[in-house]
């Protein structure tokens, strides 16, 4: 035994609601990722972390314990500064899309390390993958030449950043400890700390549809994540945003690939040009491109032409027709009056159950499946009108799909307005 | 997926304080048994409810399903009531190697499953096999003869029982999940419903050698173990008794033999005598033997011939010489006065590391090894004059041993009367 702690003492001492120094919390993360630590370990590890709390000092140091599990990437040999964006997670969130290449036009690298999706929130690179012949995995070379040739990459994370995360990840998400901010936050910024970028915008989604319901809570997770940021030396801001409802007008792959490609023409539904440009204003900011009007780059065809040639670079066809459903079947109305909700999670269920998602890592998603609304909260309705249409290339699927939106639907007499996307700003 | 529950859902509950259904308890010790529920997730659910409790019907269950897990004996054919006793384990505390005899005396039949020792307290198991000859492992119709031939039987707990438990008692004691009184409540009483007694004494240790440290943790305990014994149809009492101080003059498991029969012979320290017939007293009572004189069957050589028969009916020889230690060394007193503190958990630790006791599962024990006391608390000293001696085969063990007994003994000027071994009652 040349180990020079026990894990069952750092287990007790968490339990007992200590504080973990830095060498205890360096160890039990490298000894977890040698698997010295066995599973049984971290699980009760995660879970009296979960229920007694880290403070900043010791999440600041379980952050850089699993960056120090794996490589860095390295962009400091750019001509240009890096801006990068991570979201929490939502319905019919596919800012990244038109959000990359419209940064980049004015010479700010954008390297979108992403992933795929569980549950029912979708994933970008699904999104992309509808794209024929688009492909998500890039080798190191490859991504710092694209940053430097187009200005934007969204590709899949590699597998050598935070490895640590990664075991971590899969363990808390069979164990029941996923929801405590100090290791989803720790989780995230190891992430984007390791991609090495040199400014992080943060979109901290909020409601029914995010991970954090209320605002309270995405607004320690966003603070907590914005110090973890600053700590290693990363300009970072956050913007909480509403996803009460979804975002946009779809929720599904192919579907999401051509609303952003209407937002890069220059029009689309106005919460996603919305929230698009709020966080190009702080991606810019933050890179030092203060006087940029990302507003008119979507207007005038810049961001498009950078994304025609992002997807390119990537063996996609920005030209190609996106798939198609086999079947549509539509919800209708069932009364007159102002649509006053429209539930962000059971959307985001019934597209998962359309096929558009995936119950376990590693399943195929259909690039084609999802949910096409009709309407939004603050719209008047007639009863009998579209309210939505469901895409599957499945039906046997459009049973349960449309159970998942039970309740999720609010028609009512008087006219409400719609609320705003973002809903606050957080700077380290 | 034909399971009933997710255990993530489960988890998740118990973590956000809720209470689990019959069910759901039924199903998830169920499906660990059966490895549906990993051990990282049955981790992290043990440390949810070290963190948040259950309430006596949750324990009630728990129990209940642990017992479930496995088969039971079944004691019911005896011609004689069946009365068993658990002690929660000290230094010292050979008091099961008297008692069962003794109890057999007044035809009452004492199954005594047994367990072996781990860390600074001894195993009865490996108390015994200092006896030239003597087997551990019965089977369980071997079990019953000797019940019904000599009245008392100490051995091995049998594979079959419980074996939810033992898989969860390893699992805790890797993960930092040992302490939780539901948890510690329902391991022990799961084993002893499942043994098939008809009345159970709980022996629940307190001070710095026992696991519970001060009294209001150990009556809670003792008050759960009570309860969920008496929902089980079992007649359970339990006697709070102190552990600040070793059992009796010796630790070590030839050591605590011999003593043992000095007190089956009539003589013997006073406090290990005590206990013994206050323990022996609970038993008779529960199994309606009030006329029973249990000090009376001490001095009169009545249990020591039970105890010569249970020993011969398992192989052993009452009459061979008990192995002795290959060196000895003394400890002395370092001033005059009154000794008025001799902590249990030290002279257990000293005991542990002379090779009277294991660090893991499997490892072998030195039959002579321990410590031998020459004072109790309440004793006079004289400076120079020896404290203790320690004994083992393995003379490099000296040095680490004695450094267990630093701060371990305090001396003072005024004269203190030694405490009572019984401190409480609790009855159902």
């Amino acid at each position: 035994m040349s180990e020079p702690f026990d894990v069952v003492d750092l287990i007790r001492t968490k339990r007992d609601g200590g504080e973990l120094a830095e060498a205890e919390i360096d160890w039990v993360i490298d000894a977890y990722t040698r698997g010295v630590v066995a599973d049984e370990q971290m699980a009760a590890m995660a879970m009296a972390i979960f229920l007694r709390g880290m403070n900043r000092d010791e999440i600041s140091r379980w952050t850089a314990a699993m960056i120090a599990s794996g490589g860095r990437m390295d962009f400091s040999g750019l001509s240009r500064p890096t801006a990068d964006k991570h979201s929490t997670g939502g319905v019919g969130d596919k800012i990244t899309l038109p959000l990359a290449p419209l940064v980049a036009v004015f010479d700010v690298a954008v390297p979108q390390l992403s992933g795929r999706g569980l549950g029912h929130t979708g994933g970008t690179l699904d999104k992309l993958e509808a794209i024929p012949g688009w492909r998500a995995d890039l080798d190191n070379e490859a991504i710092v030449r694209q940053l430097e040739d187009v200005g934007a990459v969204i590709c899949a994370t590699g597998s050598g950043l935070a490895p640590a995360d990664k075991k971590l990840y899969a363990l808390r998400d069979t164990t029941g400890t996923v929801e405590a901010i100090p290791l989803i936050a720790s989780s995230i910024m190891s992430k984007k700390i390791a991609e090495g970028t040199g400014s992080l915008v943060l979109d901290v989604k909020v409601g029914s549809g995010a991970f954090m319901k209320d605002l309270d809570d995405a607004r320690e997770l966003a603070r907590t994540m914005v110090g973890l940021g600053v700590d290693a030396g990363v300009n970072t801001s956050a913007l909480l945003t509403d996803m009460s409802t979804p975002l946009g007008l779809t929720a599904g792959n192919g579907l999401e690939v051509r609303e952003s490609v209407e937002v890069l023409a220059g029009g689309g539904p106005q919460d996603v040009i919305d929230l698009t440009v709020a966080l190009a204003r702080e991606m810019l900011d933050a890179a030092g491109r203060t006087d940029a009007d990302p507003r008119e780059a979507l207007n005038d065809g810049r961001a498009m032409d950078v994304w025609r040639r992002m997807i390119s670079a990537q063996g996609g066809d920005p030209d190609a027709d996106l798939p198609t459903a086999k079947e549509t079947e539509t919800v209708a109305a069932e009364a007159d009056g102002v649509l006053t909700r429209l539930d962000a999670y059971a959307v985001g269920v019934c597209a998962w159950r359309l096929g558009a998602g995936r119950a376990r890592q590693g399943d195929a998603v259909q690039a084609a499946a999802g949910v096409e609304l009709h309407a939004k909260p603050g719209d008047e309705v007639k009863a009998g009108q579209p309210l939505l249409t469901m895409h599957t290339d499945t039906p046997e699927r459009f049973g349960r799909a449309r159970q998942a939106l039970e309740g999720a639907v609010e028609i009512g007499g008087t006219a409400a307005t719609p609320g705003q996307v973002v809903l606050e700003r957080i700077s380290g």
